[in-house]
């Protein structure tokens, strides 16, 4: 249990002092993920306004932006010195910078095209950041009721039962995640194609695409799947899938084998290092911008 | 309410007589499918002896054999004058002939791949065709303890719930399911690609892979996806979620866009036929071989 002053909410010592562990951060993310799942599970039954973004394919609507409000305002509340980083705070023009401040990723509806179309994979996303590190991670699958959560070192749990990744090493026993993504430039679609097909004929047992990059890296921390890639996702998207893979006994890299970046865009998240080589030594790079700047 | 006389159950005259509704068969369906959903919902969390069957990624355990022969002899008890094809039977060299006899189609553990990782898209499929069309059919989706379940103008259903296919009537907005499937052929996989490609550039919203025919018709029925497509799967695969498809208000297909044929291993299940006809038109046809003897 954190040892943190709780009367202290709202004021500059609500942040845990150094050494304590960031646990009332992680219940406050259940807490505020839980209430938002609660709003997106209702309104995936509506008919939906879609708005574009970055492309044709690139979808958001009013939920999201309310609902990533609604985190962002509960979670200020109780953390008023916090940054915040969201992906549709960032969308309408709000800085995407990642400081040694605890910084609150937060992905509302991580899924918006399964949302739009009601395929039921939609997660809430929230990552907290500490020095550039992440804490703690929360991603609940809204439809399924499914609460993962991870605290670094503590472990990763799914409704309160611990994560374990699967125990298969062989890239041609895998079973692998991936998603197309909101890109439709050809080059970048004919790179992304040619990856999974160099993958199926190495072989694999299978590719899977759920549609949702935080649903995808719980599969691979509930040892459902043995690893997931992917190009042209965002700090959001990845942010609390990240901790979730590395608290069940997984690894994070990026696509090149190379060290993980949360901003870089990319990433392998594997249930071990073999997979993780293995997936780098077959993937050709997609070319992908950079999320904000690292002060 | 059917009027078939129970008490003749076991003997020739347990077939519904003529005119009336297979809704007997359909009760048994359900039941059965239900009790082998538990054998292998506790299975899937066990380590597996996997098998191959045509291709070292496609795979087979103890419990598709345990389970196809389970519901085999269960619904032979109830109905012995009917014919049955079975995945694992067939693979085991028992014959794959739809006659006009009512024929039991089934796929004990549809998502073997899915069951060997544990990945929770796995589903019990049973259809029962008489005069070579699909009467009844019945998807229990193990983990989630979802029974899909059609008659023949009469609905389909999840849970009780009546099904309805989407409303989206151009390619460009959507959601569109298919498969790799287990051919690793290099010819089959770059044409698979190409298809992919091309509809994920035409553009539509995305592409997604759960890893189960079965559930991807149910996907559609739903209305949680507008259509799915599908080059080398077999008639275990389609002929319940073909007809829940129908009974949802959608269209089923062939690849090419011409009319739908159980043992022809392949398939468009759309939404409507609009939807249908944009990707026959868009797909280039993969060779696949035949389903046993229409006779």
């Amino acid at each position: 249990m954190s040892v943190v002053d709780k009367t202290a909410a709202g004021q500059d010592n609500a942040r845990p002092r150094g050494g304590e562990s960031w646990a009332l951060c992680l219940e406050a993310a259940v807490t505020v993920a839980r209430q938002a799942g609660v709003v997106i599970r209702e309104a995936i039954k509506d008919e939906k306004q879609v708005m574009l973004k970055s492309s044709v394919v690139d979808l958001v609507t009013e939920t999201d932006q309310k609902v990533e409000k609604f985190i962002i305002n509960s979670l200020k509340q109780q953390f008023p010195t916090h940054s915040f980083i969201g992906e549709e705070s960032v969308a309408n023009g709000q800085g995407c910078s990642l400081t040694d401040n605890p910084t609150w990723i937060i992905d509302p509806v991580d899924g918006t095209t399964n949302f739009v179309h009601g395929f039921p994979f939609v997660a809430v996303s929230i990552g907290l950041a500490v020095n550039k590190k992440v804490e703690v991670g929360v991603v609940y699958s809204c439809v399924a009721d499914k609460m993962y959560t991870a605290q670094k070192g503590h472990g990763a749990f799914c409704n309160g039962h611990p994560l374990k990744v699967s125990k298969v090493t062989e890239l041609s026993h895998s079973l692998l995640l991936t998603e197309m993504g909101s890109m439709r430039e050809s080059e970048s679609v004919a790179i992304r194609m040619e990856n999974i097909q160099n993958l199926v004929c190495s072989p694999c047992h299978g590719i899977r695409q759920l549609g949702s990059a935080a649903l995808n890296l719980c599969s691979v921390a509930a040892g459902e799947a043995d690893a997931y890639f992917e190009f042209g996702i965002h700090c959001w998207d990845m942010a609390a899938g990240a901790l979730l893979i590395e608290e069940a006994g997984g690894v994070i890299v990026d696509t090149t084998g190379g060290p993980f970046d949360l901003m870089s865009q990319k990433i392998i998240a594997a249930n071990c290092p073999a997979m993780a080589t293995s997936i780098a030594d077959t993937l050709k790079e997609v070319p992908v911008g950079r999320d904000g700047i690292q002060t």
